[in-house]
């Protein structure tokens, strides 16, 4: 099933390597068995054996794994040309054009870096450039990138193992999480939840004020992606934008994560609140897996950038490969018919965990929208204990049934799916059907916690400073 | 000479575009008439008409444009699988192991992203991690990336246009600079220059001391760059790092533009110098265009790094088609055996600029190391006062001439010649024969101020927001 070029060393090897070769927080999946994938296609991946999994979660492979129209454009264009940006080049062109075509007549000048992290490494120096200011407001539980300066509106990162606590100038609000959140539905029926969440950023600006300092920017991505699959209430959005445009900042969308289509009904998922943001960061599906992301902004702030006087330089930032790439990426969404898709399937994925809630009492919510869903698993649906446990078992036992599908969220018991954006009715219908069977011998609960235990036992020999290198054998996996 | 699927627009279109769509601060090369290169080959690129220009400084495309091996093995992994490391694969092993053998043994761990700025970025993280220190000691004029935590220690960012001037937690030393430095040969006869340098380094490590504050990092390039193709004394690296170890900070070699065996006689620019640094940052070079970057550091580092407890994930970093394409890059470099090329053709440069220098007055200094070479070009021999002005006039006549080769430094007076690793000694003669050329034109001086008084007026019509939108036709140009 794969070419003997496809892969070269034995997995034992592979993973000996790894653990001697690679920084050891640089984590893999299944550490207790993690998976050698050689090729992909489409939803499908395949590892060295030929054994197929379903992907449900790698949302960077946006138009589907090795789609051949990306494939096509990125090989012609390596064999032409690729360099920097400082000769004049049409990709760059072409790719901001298109971009335009789907964004805000407001949002129509554009920068071209290599990762989500550095687009919103950008924004922020475009924010500063334009107000002046540095204090900016996060979400809590967000995470914005790796590098130093987005690891400082990272709650995500710097509130865990590990991370050097908030920084002077970060101002973390509460995650718009009616489920989850400091106002949730149940506590307050009736209630205009967008206003109470937003009202939270109004005494985060009214903090920074009453220090006698000014609001750089807001940023948050437009739904919450690893916080835990956070849709906000309606109108949360716009009151919080008209917050902070009047106390003079700049209102950042990351969709990073959860543009592209993702969520069928638009092309990037702050347009399902009606809001229009000063600044928009795009990456990961941009380039269906290659490096390329961007930055749009308005002419105003982009002015106040370019009027700083100094030079902004990124050296294979819109090249014409990523260039080439990010096109292709644009035409399959549109020759595809991805946005349709993420409704369609996206629609019916919600239904049928629906149909999976009213059977399984571990299923406390579902939200989401077009291909992006989150579950969110309990243990008790009145006090919405988070399940995690039940969740490590939910996620290893999807794996040994052949189905990539993991957690996240604070408490790690949220079920996040955002597959690449050609999954199918049966690709739902499997993935449905392994969570039916998974969940229901989930109802024994010696079965979860004989099942962790031996998981944990295995994680030892993986990845441990002191532990053995081989590959320790399991009875559990079915593979 | 082109095909038509490899430019779309005509320029002026393009120009148009450029203008409205990116970010007037990512600025073009020749602003008075920005060149658009749609192909390119080795060391030769290509105009939308045909035009072939001799590049001399795109040190990015390393072992040459489009290089066929590079192309197909990226284009063979883009088909197979791109995603990211939290699935084993070999490629990032691969590429890790080849990079292992080129190293001291003491930079045995890696980790791969997608940039310089993030390699040095990430190289910040593990030198805090380590020392549990923040401050930072630079040279003057260095650049170390284009992100906010770079730009905090890039006095040639941060002291230039638009800076906010250094930070309080940065230290600035004296370039090591013995033509232009604070310290020159011609001042300090039979004096240890090194010596001299590295004292003022143990001078900023007492000023951090005494203000109760311990040392992070020193990072330098190995040989700076923008700074002006500056070599430092032999045996300023062991004085530096000898200190800066004894204050318990780390020593970062910045080899994003200098390493991959540009030095020639060795792999590594540091290696010249007998040093081994505790971090090495990789770039540029390292994907000969494709976006990928890399990390080298000890076990300790990398330890303190783990220890911490925090995951470090960049999404594309070290993917399966950027692995195969630094593979690609690092075979070719050993198949073409471009080490020894560039010692054998940057030897014959130097000999051939030095007899330029015996006829050109306009010649003050030329320094380097295999395909890196700076050429200072100066109004008075015994001052040493930068000719901008001239430099100016040389970049343009050399771009009319076919020749790209451009200038950088302080004063803007360095030519830096980088070029594509496969330069042949065929160019160097066109190269060396075209500067005669122009150093004789420049003999004149009312030629100087007549020719860039007018590229002056024809950068007007580019780019500046009140100017037309169309190409001025111009009288001089000879294309």
């Amino acid at each position: 099933m794969t070419s003997p070029s496809s892969y070269r060393l034995p997995k034992e090897e592979s993973v000996r390597l790894r653990r001697s070769l690679i920084g050891k927080n640089v984590q893999l999946f299944y550490k207790h068995e993690p998976l050698k994938i050689v090729r992909a296609h489409g939803q499908y991946m395949y590892d060295e054996q030929g054994t197929e999994y379903l992907d449900c979660l790698n949302n960077v492979a946006h138009v589907g794994h090795c789609h051949p129209h990306v494939v096509a454009a990125g090989s012609h264009q390596m064999s032409l040309l690729c360099t920097n940006n400082r000769f004049l080049h049409d990709n760059i062109l072409l790719v901001s054009q298109k971009l335009r075509e789907t964004l805000p007549k407001e949002l129509c000048v554009f920068y071209f870096v290599n990762s989500g992290s550095e687009a919103n490494d950008l924004a922020m120096r475009l924010a500063r450039a334009h107000t002046g200011a540095i204090d900016t407001i996060c979400l809590d539980h967000a995470y914005h990138g790796h590098v130093i300066s987005q690891i400082d509106v990272s709650p995500y990162k710097f509130n865990n193992t590990g991370g050097a606590g908030k920084p002077e100038d970060t101002h973390v609000a509460p995650v718009p999480d009616a489920y989850r959140g400091i106002f949730r539905d149940m506590d307050h029926v009736g209630e205009d939840l967008a206003a109470l969440y937003a009202s939270e950023v109004d005494k985060l600006i009214a903090g920074i004020h009453k220090k006698g300092r000014d609001v750089c920017a807001y940023i948050a991505e437009s739904m919450q992606s690893c916080g835990g699959q956070v849709i906000p209430p309606k109108g949360y959005f716009q009151n919080v934008y008209n917050s902070v445009r009047k106390a003079g900042g700049v209102c950042i969308a990351d969709e990073v994560q959860v543009g592209f289509g993702r969520v069928g009904k638009h092309m990037w998922s702050f347009q399902c609140d009606g809001v229009v943001p000063d600044i928009v960061t795009m990456g990961k599906p941009m380039g269906n897996g290659h490096p390329v992301a961007c930055v749009a902004t308005t002419q105003a702030i982009a002015d106040s950038f370019s009027d700083q006087g100094m030079e902004y330089f990124n050296t294979c930032g819109g090249n014409p490969v990523s260039g080439a790439i990010a096109l292709a990426v644009l035409e399959a969404i549109d020759n595809d018919h991805l946005l349709q898709n993420a409704t369609q399937i996206g629609d019916y994925v919600m239904e049928k965990c629906r149909e999976l809630q009213n059977k399984h009492y571990i299923i406390g919510d579902i939200r989401g929208r077009g291909m992006f869903l989150g579950i969110d698993l309990v243990k008790d649906r009145i006090t919405r204990e988070p399940d995690t446990l039940g969740t490590k078992y939910v996620v290893n036992r999807l794996r040994e049934e052949r189905v990539l599908l993991r957690s996240d969220g604070p408490f790690n018991n949220i079920l996040k799916f955002k597959p690449p954006m050609c999954f199918n009715m049966k690709d739902a219908d499997r993935m449905i059907a392994t969570l039916d069977k998974i969940f229901t011998e989930i109802e024994d609960i010696s079965t979860v916690h004989k099942y962790n235990a031996d998981i944990e036992e295995r994680e030892k020999y993986h990845f441990h400073p002191t532990s053995q290198i081989s590959v320790k054998p399991t009875s559990k996996s079915k593979l």
